[in-house]
């Protein structure tokens, strides 16, 4: 696997290192993308009158809520997994959320043995679903659960890979995961150019770690390079905004705030030492978002597009719909595409969602 | 217009008319996709691992919750309207629900002046949908309130048809409205050729008062006629089953019981003078199911395929998944085509449905 160990401390002002901007060209996308085909689902891409007469704007939906596990995850994860060497003892991930049900999967079809760290309180559904793809990876794989009041994941799962041998596969800042993350955007290209689609001005992506922005926008610059990128986060989540603006690495701007967005697949505190420099290189904009406005998103997706989405996977039609309504010239009569990157929304929660939608 | 006016009582035990039959045939479904083509959705077909894992089955669903106004009622009301004589006054329909939208939005494309007469208790959000498609038909077009406890909408419409010459659309029992909806299993057929999904062993449709189901079993015993076609019913709306089992005229077992079944687009309490025939004659099976596992069926949608469908909508998933559950060699290994009806589902209800769904 390439390299992507920490070589020098990443703390707040680090300097992103530039030489790492080789390991994720439009190539290792296609070789990705070749190694996913037939397993990974091609997913379809949708339009929607109203949210065409909402924003001005033609707008292609890219559907990775309907990828397998229900997100995007999967095909980083099947990407890396099927990098490994031949005769490598297992791998480990620490995830309560889409990288775990990407990995266990991946692991299931690849026959990985496969170890998912996730605090004991981790939703019941998506431990179960995690569960059941595990059921069906090698012997010895298995999901540990820690108390995250007690314990450090990263300890945990170190001792864990020490003793056993496994490979750490990180949920966002390794280059096979980015270049797998990218393929989405390959189809979204061919996708587009087949139903005449073209040019496409902008794209949305949403943005945590910035694992599928930085293989998203490897992609457009190379086959769509007057495209705007832009990537999105929630407000409580700007670890890659103020990164952006800066240059430099920059945490969260309130770490206490962080757990409380519900975008909880974009609640990361920092961007990863190979996704920052790909995004200062090929992403043109960053936008944040707030709750509000996010929750509202997701609503229009499920009453207007009666599609499932989490929180997190409307982050970038959030971005869209803000821009439409601050700088509508801006997107008016274009061609916009728009990833959603999940549907493993907790249908419970609709009702404390809806109340966010209310605020302002 | 073809003839649907009552000619003798439509009482329980009547015996139905077979000289009714000829005014659906697929040649009417196929005039119908002619008018609606460019108009309506081409509606896509998905399929699912978890469903295909759950029954054994190849199952292959057609999702009219992704028609225009979320619902495959649109198909039937734009071919009436398009079938009305040029010079007539206008339409009028009486419903709170899907056909309102249908007819509303028919009304707008078709410049036709429409009123619909719909209970002041409506739900906001179908109102305020059924308003927005309004607003773009001609002048007089208006939604009409009426108090349920008070008064009866017959009188209520009769009165402002007579009074402004409208032409009343009903939402099932008529020929025109009948051979529109059988354009989704035109579709369909086309779509499982398509992608080599042949032969259809068996179909599933969601019934309420017939216009569906007899306009698909039209299409079917005529393109397909080697497919068992079943239509599901809410056990409390079980009009339908009732009636096929006697080949005579029934009303449901309970009508008490009717108003409470969550399959609110299936509440009719007897079948049309026109579904009745064709569906003696053109279908294979009815079967009820309860509303427990309708909830179950719908969030089967809702959680593993990512799709918003309102419980009416599931009715046809849980008929089958009755049917793997209780029979599962009948259905195992077979392809099986299954219409998603309607997706306006009111994400508020969720919590009370989910209780319904751990019931049993």
């Amino acid at each position: 696997m390439a390299r992507h160990s920490p070589q020098s401390p990443w703390l707040d002002g680090a300097t992103p290192d530039q030489s790492l901007l080789d390991t994720v060209t439009i190539g290792h996308v296609r070789d990705a993308a070749d190694r996913i085909a037939g397993v990974a689902h091609r997913t379809p891409v949708v339009t929607s009158r109203s949210i065409d007469a909402l924003t001005g704007a033609s707008v292609l939906f890219k559907c990775e809520n309907l990828q397998r596990v229900g997100a995007f995850k999967f095909r980083g994860a099947y990407n890396a997994l099927s990098r490994l060497p031949s005769g490598s003892g297992g791998v480990i991930a620490f995830s309560s959320g889409n990288h775990a049900q990407g990995v266990a999967l991946a692991a299931a079809l690849l026959n990985v043995p496969a170890v998912i760290v996730m605090p004991a309180d981790a939703p019941k559904t998506k431990r179960a679903a995690t569960e059941a793809y595990l059921a069906r990876a090698p012997e010895g794989s298995r999901i540990v659960a820690y108390d995250s009041n007690e314990e450090q994941r990263e300890e945990i799962g170190g001792r864990i890979a020490r003793d056993e041998g496994l490979t750490l596969i990180p949920p966002y800042d390794h280059p096979e995961i980015i270049a797998g993350q990218g393929t989405a955007a390959l189809e979204l290209v061919d996708q587009a150019v087949a139903s005449g689609f073209t040019p496409i001005d902008r794209l949305y992506v949403c943005t945590g770690g910035g694992g599928l922005l930085s293989g998203c926008a490897t992609v457009f610059k190379s086959l769509a390079p007057g495209c705007l990128v832009t990537g999105v986060e929630p407000a409580k989540g700007d670890d890659v905004t103020r990164s952006f603006a800066d240059g430099v690495l920059r945490h969260v701007r309130d770490p206490d705030e962080t757990a409380t967005t519900i975008a909880d697949g974009a609640r990361t505190h920092f961007p990863g030492r190979h996704t920052l420099p790909i995004i200062l290189d090929r992403v043109d904009r960053m936008q944040t978002v707030a709750d509000p406005d996010l929750a509202r998103a997701m609503f229009l997706c499920l009453e207007r597009m009666r599609m499932v989405v989490e929180p997190t996977g409307a982050l970038a039609l959030a971005g869209l719909l803000q821009d439409a309504a601050r700088e509508p010239d801006a997107v008016r009569g274009k061609n916009i595409a728009v990833l959603i990157t999940g549907g493993n929304l907790d249908l419970d929660q609709i009702p404390s969602i809806r109340a966010i939608a209310r605020g302002s």
